[in-house]
């Protein structure tokens, strides 16, 4: 009774399992053996830009880079083929990322001058960010992002104020300090204010009057003091979240008994007494 | 029996409604753009500082600065028209930046050399932190400044000691490194230690001796624990806050049967059940 | 009756009201001319170091220098006239501050090439600490010296692991990176860790190697981080304090019928309604 | 009855309480001792990497680091000796660390070009974290280190998260600024965007374009945004530790009648009125 079409729809099945499952050995091999190849990839293009490693090992690199490729095209097709609504991968986020990361090589063959090309396969490492999507990473992902959002309208307050007064004070150090020190113009002025104000201080500009002095010591005790603003907006958040998770009682009733509202720390049931399963 | 008089009051008032509110289309239309015009003013001046742009574009941005010019002239008549007690407006705080936004361009065209007055005009900037007023953002802001507010005293405390510290250390490095390490008197000292413990670190003047990089080792160890003192000061208050508006039950009655004390996530009354509209 | 010694004692009280009191509108008077008398005599020191203007100036601030000396001797001898227990005040750390702030120019009458003197002059810089003993901040003054003081413990293992692993990662920079590129020593090694750890970031010393960059990423990375534990210790200790502050009753008994343990907000005795007197 | 055998065990013993005890006034001697050996030895490494001082005391360098390797060596003996099981100390981490302190300088007499081994002897450093063993100590990094244990999961992901921003960042600058900015490479810019991001700023790379400057500036916010999460996430899981602590009860039964639970601050038994002894 088993025709082609279900031979092939239980193999699509098997090829689902390695790819997106996370459970089966394999699943998790695969996962694994991915993340390698990726990192790989992009330690290539890194080393690639190195002038004296590329001179050297120049044919090694391209061999390896079309190695890569051609595993990021099978991988490509496998996750296109083992999905029934193929379409929907396609054009999602992670579909077009993975397509950026196979296209450039392919491209290269027709194009010459493709140093553009070579950067596009950079974009392989959001990739990367799939991994917080992992089971184990979800909480503590969310858990940040949580307080970020919570905490939005006091960012955005937060960084009006801040943008608005480094144009401020980046206008006025323009008019103070004027060309002749490095202040060559309004933006400049303001890039000059936004390494002072952020504290890193580059030094590649840096205040040559009096004046000029004076206002960039207010400028980094302003910085210094500001920098308290975000990190308390944050911290009061997280610290909320923190309590709120200890105080609310275990989401899932207990499998045996039904019976809701156990404490967040207990492992049995308060009411049947059989183990409770954890997510 | 509509006279005159009622018929210029009537124009006065949708005027009025249109450049003071926030609740109509034509209202919120009207903010939006004037918000799109600031911002064009504000970029206008910076790009008028760049040399190879204004040398390149000056004609253009010179007929733009006079639109903008025209569009904020007649704004600020018509601001003045639409109120009954126009003096209250012509002398606030705002209103003062309102002309000050104006005025440069039509005494540029008495003066000569008239570079201040360029920048005058980045003052325009100013009217950006209206929006701040905007009911939208009132409660982020009330809330943070609220946080600055109720520990001004121990911020004070603070920044006296830091100042203090500052001048102590700066003569310290000024007798130890001398001008001949770039630390020409005591004020360019005392620019340096802030540099320093703020740790911006420009490096335009940095220790040349054993005995000066030992003290401004110190320096920065000092300004890496001391980042804390505010930063625990503004994070505590900010906690405080947050869990005293969690706590505080909502402050209106209910519009229906008058009960108080609703708490703070309720969206009906606990009474009567009509809907709680809340702000 | 009125004898000579009682009018002398009468004067010597008078003399101390006015000095040590801050009550009474005299005392506060002579609090602020001294403040500003101490200010200015730190501004003068300041100014003397910075070549230009004591090349021009050079008589005026002579002029003023004495002055001042004249107005501390006199105040230095009035404290100790106004005194019972002179003797007490004089070895105590602020008489001798007191001291030392009137000796130097009496000294420079008879020694040449004085620049240390100059400096010392400094040192009445610590005499603006005494404005934090004023009641108006003792409060907030101790909020954090004891916040400061409860987290001793912690952030004494915190500086002390910090400091080990700067000497530690000092030595392998010097190893790594090496005199060429201006790790000459282990001791300017640690100099830069330092520098780094703090994220201060001079740039007068900068890896150059590969090694040396990866290593030093690292140390950024980890002082990036590390700066969130004296935040956390202190953050947490004066949130603690912020708390128990709140919580704890009134300290003082009503001074109507003695009932003690009033609310901390409450203004009037709630077992006789009289008027709480705080502070 | 005393043996020849129980001789040797009762010196052992001895040995024992001096070198691995706190409690007798020899052990906390020798503690002392131990520690200003340690310090020294770690000193005069550093000391005979600066130039100027080995070329004049090279001699007595080389002598006093000779004492000193007799000393370590004397006391390595002392350790094995005095133990039952001296294996177990032989090949635990501070026994190796041990060894590695006393190896330099016997190897020295049979190699030639040792620079690196003199540099091993930096190793001893690592000694020093035994004293966070102490009692006195321990409960203050064992608070610290649960903080840290316990937010390793957020700590992760945002680590995770920074270094994948680092290396796509890095490559946008990359291509933005190329190698005439000094951009030489991706691992280069991937140096600078740390550099930037963790507020270092040392200018020895430092954006040129406009548009690069503009990207910089973003970086910064980004990092100065940034900072204030794991400060967020350390600061919340010290606060939430102290107040656990605060909350707990005592853990020690009264030693008197044996009831628990007395209150974290009690020093009597809230049943019987005994003393209880705390630690």
């Amino acid at each position: 009774m088993i025709t082609k079409k279900s031979k092939w729809e239980s193999l699509q099945q098997k090829i689902n399992i390695i790819i997106y499952g996370t459970n089966t050995p394999a699943g998790r091999l695969f996962d694994l053996v991915l993340l390698g190849v990726i990192l790989l990839s992009v330690i290539l293009v890194m080393l690639e830009t190195v002038q004296s490693l590329d001179a050297k090992y120049h044919n090694q690199i391209i061999i390896l880079e079309w190695v890569i490729t051609f595993f990021f095209s099978v991988e490509y097709i496998l996750r296109i083929v083992s999905l029934k609504k193929p379409w929907k991968y396609i054009f999602s986020f992670y579909g077009i990322i993975d397509l950026i990361a196979v296209l450039p090589m392919y491209l290269s063959l027709f194009l010459t001058g493709t140093s553009v090309l070579t950067i596009v396969r950079a974009f392989r490492l959001i990739r990367l960010f799939k991994i917080l999507n992992h089971p184990q990473f979800t909480g503590q992902s969310i858990h940040l992002i949580d307080a970020l959002i919570a905490s939005r309208g006091r960012i955005f307050v937060f960084i009006y104020f801040v943008l608005i007064s480094t144009v401020f004070i980046g206008s006025m150090m323009y008019v103070i300090e004027g060309p002749e020190n490095g202040f060559t113009s309004i933006p400049t002025s303001i890039y000059w204010t936004i390494v002072t104000l952020t504290t890193v201080g580059y030094g590649d500009i840096s205040p040559g009057t009096p004046l000029g002095q004076f206002l960039a010591s207010f400028v980094m005790i302003l910085g210094y003091g500001i920098i308290a603003v975000p990190t308390g907006i944050i911290t009061s958040e997280i610290a909320l979240n923190s309590k709120k998770e200890e105080q609310k009682p275990k989401q899932h009733p207990c499998s045996n008994c039904g019976v809701e509202g156990h404490q967040n720390n207990a492992s049995y049931c308060y009411n049947c007494g059989s183990e409770l399963n954890d997510e």
